[in-house]
């Protein structure tokens, strides 16, 4: 009885909550199945609820968002489901979708629910950008790194605890945890249904499955119904807002380290000192999104995502969920810096030494599985297209120039590290390919890979946004790159002595 | 009389701005004597008393404050002396309280002043919160860190200035001024009345304390009146607002560095890039603080401190400024992670070896002075309240079993650097605890200290604030984390070598 | 035809737009030759010219400007041309403006336009600024770097490209591309014309010239009229905004990296952590810029450059663009700190070893080219205005005293360390000056430069900005400071042992 008033005051709650939040709520209705959500998600679950009525799903039904027309229009679908259609788009609607295809769906008061909502859920309503997003090499990201005998080293020998064998060094393997909250917090885990719990709720006790990997919003997750990726990776749930990725905070979850410092670059570039002064002025709701008047100057989204128009109207850059139709040259994450790959499924790419790597170890490119000179120039036009809304041809040349100047010399410079490496290895100062050992396991490998993973990447992530100054410098730049090869020549000639003076 | 003519001046000048903060102060009479501060100090530091009219405190009384009864309360003493009660807390209110009990107190323009104000001042109003603070460990953090052997040896290697003595390279200790702005700017100095002086003023010669110690706003001053802490380290002087010490950046200032990274880390976490998007339509003033409605992803302040309420009213987490309430496990500034102490006051923790840590060189907590089992489980419960409120407990569970898992592998890595470090110390190679000689003083220790101190640290922090990604692989993480210790294990080997050799 | 259509539908869209502008665009009319630029320019660079309606040139002619008496007064020139003088600032005022002074001046519909405008065009409405900005050390930032044999060397140990010579380390000079988004980018390219090249746009063919080293806003360019700097460095154009150059985030394009982390430590220091709280409330656009009212807690150009006044109206501190006034010591960059020096053009300093440095490489001061202890102390004075705002004598003068007393610590320290890479040159460890080789290409040499270029430079910003805490210690700090004298040490005493074993 006591709990069927607290549910009561619940209901009434709500009601008056949402009843609160009239100006936006008034264009759609919520259906019977989110109200029924609402009654009890509202008071145990308050912030995703909140979150949700902050949202354009909370105030509009598809629809609606049907009848925009042209560059306005938020939802690419044109077939939505009629149940789906008349009313907004609140907690029923995506967790109650396709219950057939998800191995995580169970009975939940009278519904088949499911946890982990994918982007074949979202691609209902937004089937353009579910198909761009596939072809996103960031849906791929979970595979593309595990299925690399070379990366799958590299990882072992971070994720690894590091143990003592005697006079060794050994490393004992990491588990699913440990993964789950460094490369593949990014990357993305493998969702499974480990079996079912029962859980003590202000309901009474109900079952639950148990979902392995999860929590995890990786690029690249592998979900219950087999798509790849999570939306929420940069439209966090449940606010789904497209303000926030626009932002370039949101990019810094996963692009802030020293392996792969946009952001960090970014802040410091002019771009991103203007962004830091003026972005309180600027609105970053409208779609189209116009330069000029909404933002003046580009965040990470503008250059790569986002459908950006001029104030007349004219379309400076289309919308790409797949970021590689603006993206010609791979910059970080490989040994060398070279064409993107054809495919975002990067698994098949064998190089000349038989390595699953784009280059050779001497910097030759896997041709075959890369894109060529004409997509590579195709690309690089579409990229310009923010850049030409406030520069001048010139100046846009001039700072392509450089950037692929930086790509020539941070490439040269990680020859000669790796010829370095090579010649530890061949004179057997340290343990590596030819013997079948690690390259990644010993003080002097790590030198090795700072220059290439940490500061080639450092510096040409400062070349390509504009960043230049202190990040393609002092900070983990062309000082520290420098250093680090002097440290390899330094490593291996005391070593040469030694062996000499035996 | 050109004095005279500019003091009046100055008092009419006062009354014309504070009558247009008319909507602020209406609410609360300010007495004659703050009036008779502000005379001269709203002219000679504008900065502060403007700061100051922006605050709570120029707008209530204390009375007015006490009529607040149930979770939106702001002051938690119910017997306010009466002389405070009916006027807004201005400069006299404060600086004029407990005379007697204040080291620094001195004669001024007919009132007995004191510049350095304490908790226990501020407690005359705020007790629960001072009581609170006294159980905080961060009000013992000077004793704590200068009355430990182990790490007056670290600030000395850290502090000292290094200098040649013959071939040996030797330290010279550092002084007061180089303490103050270095580990005692946020451990806190002690503050000790030096003497007098007399300043030329634009009130003429005046005589004032000279403050040993001062400025400093470290958690665990010593204060003049034998109080620790200051409110001021979150709660700047002269707004004290709440919503500053809500907000990430106020605890950045003493956990920013590599040390202790929690702002870093939370600010490429999920939770802070939500933050970073848009706290600008959040509301950082209610009390209570309402998830969801309030904020719509969790700061420093939610998780650890806050007094959170659903949008039901319920209590979702406690107000305490004492933070262990929600704290089961310390995981940063020892070498092994551990459960809290007993106490705040850790000066009494011996392990095992005899030594002033909480655990041994091996790991073994000191067990006797740190919390058990079902203190722990009584944290976490406590510091999961918040989580609760977004999220199901599948998930809160997850994450917890990864952030354990993380202390258990850093332990571990951190295991096997201290026992080749031991190798080290007893063939000789670098001199350590055996002969008396110091644990940080040579490189090969400082490779030893930054895979506990830092590394092992930021890959606690990142999986205990979420931050995954970057910060637990290469920023500090695991990464680097396995680079040291291969570097100490190269090292070694090293002079293995070389031995072997001669 | 169908141009023309274009072209008057152009026109129309630029005047609705301007319309709209209304209220800020009132105050003042656009002239004829700017209508024409915006006739085109609004379509094909709409991102520059919305920025440009933002500004208060968009919105005022100087002769407007000119009425403002006082500290208000935000143009400084008493002669503005008459046909500058009645419009508002527009496109072609700038850009047309002084034609047979730059060498990119071109035809082009009609105009003498040229591209790069340069402190001299701003200084014809702003000849104080001009004039102070020259004797800015800044403004001088390329040739100091450039003309100095030491820099010299420095730079293309950092810039250049590492190759394998047999068994050396060789290394190949970079190129310009390489220099503009390095050094340069913060010190300034020089500009040149290196042909003109036609470029098709909207409007049919066009030439233009090509500009070598463009772009680029470095402190110290050097202009196409023989000015030096780039007034858009901290005034972005088109906005020139006076609140931009008010913002931390401004200095951070050139002052983030460890060699000079200004503005990473204010962020963590207590008047940072005010302004990342509490800046969303303040004004930074109003002249004067008044303490308390306007701000609670300073920014970089509060300390550095504006002209502030307290609520009286009293001047607290002066505007300068020549930055000098308020800075007696000079503390980054260099090997050791020392006074600044006395002109801003550092070319002509040789020390006492024949070294075109500030102090000898023991650190005694090349005391003619530096200001004395008079010039010191009133500069102290100067820079102390803003603090005595808000704190008393007492607490400034011991701000004060163990900023000193770093500044002398760190000299210590980075005595050490000199010495040590002394007798690691003398003993042929590594080949340094007396061999006429570089003092930078070593590994050693650059654990000895990171000791005093990174370190040292971060203690004493932290020091300066009371930033301490972990800025001071862990971050680059004191830690890493000695560390790095340690690494050195035991390099040498390597070798001295491997010596001796031979």
């Amino acid at each position: 009885m006591i709990r069927f008033i607290r549910q009561v005051f619940f209901y009434c709650l709500v009601l008056c909550l949402l009843s609160l939040a009239g100006t936006q709520a008034a264009a759609g209705e919520i259906s019977d199945a989110t109200w029924e959500c609402l009654d009890c998600h509202a008071v145990v679950h308050p912030g995703i609820v909140q979150g949700w009525r902050l949202s354009r799903h909370a105030a509009t039904s598809p629809s609606e968002a049907m009848q925009v027309q042209g560059l306005g229009r938020k939802i690419s679908s044109t077939d939505v489901p009629g149940e789906l259609s008349e009313t907004v788009v609140g907690c029923a609607e995506c967790h109650v979708l396709r219950p057939d295809k998800h191995a995580d769906t169970f009975e939940h008061n009278g519904y088949l629910v499911h946890t982990a909502v994918s982007p074949d859920d979202c691609g209902v309503c937004h089937d353009t950008e579910r198909d761009q997003y596939r072809q996103n090499i960031m849906s791929h990201a979970r595979g593309n790194l595990l299925d690399n005998a070379v990366y799958q080293d590299l990882m072992t020998s971070i994720n690894g605890t590091p143990v003592r064998r005697g006079q060794e060094l050994g490393i004992e393997p990491s588990g699913p945890e440990t993964e789950a909250e460094s490369c593949l917090y990014c990357h993305g885990t493998r969702l499974e249904v480990a079996g079912t719990e029962l859980r003590e709720t202000v309901m009474g006790e109900m079952e639950f499955p148990v979902i392995a990997g999860w929590p995890n919003q990786g690029s690249g997750r592998i979900n219950l119904d087999g798509s790849k990726g999570s939306c929420a990776v940069c439209h966090t749930r449940h606010q789904f807002s497209m303000a926030e990725a626009r932002k370039p905070d949101t990019c810094a979850e996963c692009h802030i380290g020293p392996d792969v410092p946009a952001v960090k670059v970014y802040k410091a570039s002019k771009h991103g000192t203007i962004y830091a002064s003026h972005n309180d002025s600027w609105d970053f709701s409208p779609t189209p999104w116009t330069v000029g008047q909404d933002f003046t100057a580009p965040t990470c989204a503008v250059c790569h995502i986002s459908l950006i128009t001029d104030t007349e109207g004219e379309v400076v850059a289309e919308r790409t969920h797949a970021l590689s139709p603006r993206l010609p040259w791979r910059i970080f994450g490989l040994i060398y810096a070279h064409p993107q790959p054809a495919s975002p499924d990067v698994t098949s790419i064998v190089n000349k030494d038989g390595l699953p790597l784009p280059t050779a170890l001497d910097g030759t490119p896997a041709s075959d599985f890369l894109i060529g000179k004409k997509e590579m120039d195709k690309r690089k036009t579409a990229m310009q297209g923010p850049c030409l809304a406030c520069h001048d041809q010139g100046l846009v040349r001039e700072h392509w120039t450089r950037f692929e100047n930086t790509i020539e010399r941070t490439n040269r410079a990680t020859l000669t590290a790796t010829e370095l490496m090579q010649e530890i290895w061949t004179k057997g100062y340290a343990t590596g390919p030819a013997s079948g050992a690690s390259l990644f396991d010993e003080y002097v490998e790590k030198v090795w890979s700072d220059s290439w993973l940490i500061q080639a990447n450092h510096i040409r992530l400062a070349s390509a946004i504009a960043g230049g100054g202190d990040y393609g410098v002092f900070a983990e730049g062309r000082y520290e790159l420098n250093g680090k090869i002097r440290e390899l020549h330094d490593w291996l000639r005391l070593r040469d002595g030694l062996q000499a003076d035996r």
